[in-house]
């Protein structure tokens, strides 16, 4: 039997409430996955410490849409690409991915290669947009040929707030909607449950097994990814990384801030290495750096415990402090910049405090923001970083990871961008 | 007998050289001793950590001339202040301070107030001439009454290139100054073999005395000083201090630098006890900052012997790096300033590497100057410095401690400040 579209014996929502029967008339859905920022531990989780990274509340939309007009729509607006091929044509591909009773396993040379081949990308050089219809397609194949006998027909449109290549998860957020979106067209994952008016999210168990597709897809696109991106677009909220192991914190509070990205272009891989060269140059000086950015993550993991449960000023204090401690270290090991330097000076011009986020080097910054800020202040802080140049979103972090959305209760923006492509572009 | 003047029986000095003949004849005498900065280790040296001091070549010089009108003159121009006392005057006082067999002793309370008395100095309020005034006196008294039975007959000019209350040392370079020329004039130490054509310096042991007694004088302006100052200020080079042992160095490179004060004002004990606050409120994250300084100021004393034995490009550029590695700790122990902040950022934009030196939270910072520096580099860095309202000298580190010059070698600046005061302003 060939299942296609949304395999309604696993439907888990409350039959009859005004969500569920708005998508299955429509037999669509909408799912988002949160960007990520490192709050503290970049680099030094290459040296063995504790990194936390959490979810930023810049989300990436992906709308899934059962057809029958037998062909797969992909629209990637913000790349300007749109693109669609018979089913029948994917279907012949179909032999490099078969059907495996185990879990995901890592795209193999062959499947990528193959892939190129029929995307028809030079070997070595894959661009942004490229490198997204690959992840696609190997998601789309292997899913399918896990969940189904025959591929399904599909429209999806992927619209992201996050820009990219600015080291905020956007290639994480992407792969984790479409391994939600895929996984719940083929019935392998239910459709949740509602726990409030606008969005529902999965089970553990469901989590883990988008997330674990989602790493496929990274790993297309990264090639040895380190899975915390992944992890932070499905759990969301806060995670701890330590040595390869990834845990997530419980009950984290969103926390406000003032994301800028200073659009300086860096290498993560020539930043990463010069950190080990100063390392090895300067071991009895460095190490004991290491150590302390470790003991930052921890104290701030302390802390956002307290904010949840007894939250004071002198929480944000800390948090503060402990930005600026952490962007001083990243500075010793070298990973700042003078667009950064002049990011936390126009902030703390304005009493914010603020320090880089990911690799540095340039990228982007983030700013905390106290719930009692005046809002003139971030305002003006926000004016003048843009009259930097600078990119600059207020928004928060310890947002909710994969999740799935009533149409109605998403923002005007974002039902605007999904009404635009209203009519299948075929 | 009664002893007045140079005492002839120790001079060791070279004699029938000029500069024998010179002094001989105008029974005069000019020493100057060096300021000092902090290469590394400021606020950690207070939690146990080596701190490196060194010689700054902006000195303070003082003439000490014997006279037979029976007055004790005092001209301290920088101050503005020019006293004279009867020497018959000061012999009332001679009763606080009995001729002791051992070495100096720490001025007692009562040795302080009866000067202050004499000075005419409300009890707590004591300004920067006072102290001098203080000082002064209580080494004229202490050494008087240990070395001869009457007091002698002086003038003496003290001109500085210090600025005071920068954290440069300026009341040790006094201290020592005038603790050398005193001694001096006491024969208890000789008028030392000059080993090159314009200066001269003193025997280990004679050094050791001048120490002590400038230490006493310290005493007297700074209350409870640590030494390093007056030592740096008596064997000038380079000093390691580490939990009260300082031990000098040998042979430490002169190395060039542009000393900028900020001339913004701060308290050196509020300071230190905010970064004791910080430790202990976050001991896990600053302890290990404690410990990257004392290994910075390991590898800096390993790095200067290597300027010495073979110096090279790359010499410089660990020094570069480790002011720069030491200015972002000192910002995270919370003694940065907005002030020191610019002048890192001027000097940087010049290629320049610069800390804050001592104190900090304003106060003084030094730019590495290297060898092959440009002077159009120097000169433009130093105009921008100067347009932020600082001060600058270029000068160099590693400068000699107290020494007995050569008038005639002195710079013209120098001599022309002795020439003003001629003739005796009695």
């Amino acid at each position: 039997m060939v299942r296609k579209g949304w395999n309604l014996g696993s439907l888990v929502c409350r039959v009859g409430s005004p969500g569920f029967y708005l998508k299955m008339l429509a037999q669509e859905s909408i799912v988002s996955s949160p960007g990520k920022v490192i709050l503290h531990g970049e680099h030094a989780v290459v040296h063995g410490k504790v990194a936390l990274a959490v979810g930023l509340n810049l989300r990436t939309f992906l709308r899934i849409r059962c057809s029958k007009h037998g062909k797969v729509l992909l629209n990637l607006p913000n790349l300007g690409t749109c693109l669609n091929w018979e089913v029948a044509t994917l279907q012949t591909l179909k032999t490099a991915f078969p059907a495996d009773s185990d879990g995901p396993k890592s795209p193999s040379p062959e499947q990528i290669a193959a892939l190129k081949v029929f995307v028809g990308i030079a070997s070595e050089s894959a661009d942004t947009e490229n490198l997204a219809v690959l992840a696609f397609l190997y998601l789309y194949l292997s899913i399918g040929a896990k969940y189904s006998r025959a591929l399904p027909s599909l429209e999806i449109i992927v619209w992201s707030e996050l820009p990219t290549g600015a080291g905020l998860g956007s290639s994480a957020a992407y792969n984790v909607s479409m391994a939600a979106a895929l996984l719940m067209a083929h019935g392998a994952v239910g459709f949740p449950a509602q726990e409030e008016a606008e969005s529902a999210r999965w089970t553990a168990e469901e989590l883990n097994l988008i997330n674990t597709w989602a790493f496929q897809g990274e790993k297309i696109i990264h090639g040895n990814p380190s899975g915390v991106d992944n992890a932070v677009g499905t759990w969301g909220g806060a995670l701890r990384y330590h040595a390869g192991k990834i845990t997530s914190l419980e009950r984290v509070p969103k926390l406000r801030i003032l994301l800028t990205n200073t659009k300086v272009p860096r290498s993560t891989k020539l930043l990463v290495a010069g950190v080990k060269d100063k390392v090895l140059k300067f071991p009895n000086i460095l190490n004991p750096v290491l150590s302390s950015i470790d003991a930052i993550s921890q104290e701030c993991e302390r802390v956002l415990k307290e904010v949840n449960q007894n939250p004071s000023a002198d929480c944000y204090t800390v948090l503060e402090e402990l930005f600026d401690i952490n962007q001083h270290h990243l500075n010793v090991l070298g990973v700042g910049h003078p667009s950064l330097d002049r990011l936390c000076q126009v902030t703390a011009s304005h009493g914010l405090h603020s320090k880089l986020t990911g690799a540095g080097g340039g990228g982007c910054g983030i700013t905390l923001l106290r719930p009692d800020v005046d809002p003139a202040v971030v305002e003006a802080a926000k004016q003048q970083l843009k009259a930097c140049g600078y990119e600059c979103w207020e928004t928060h972090i310890g947002a909710p990871g994969i999740s799935l959305h009533v149409f109605s209760a998403l923002r005007e923006e974002v039902q605007k961008v999904f009404q635009t492509f209203e009519k299948a572009e075929l």
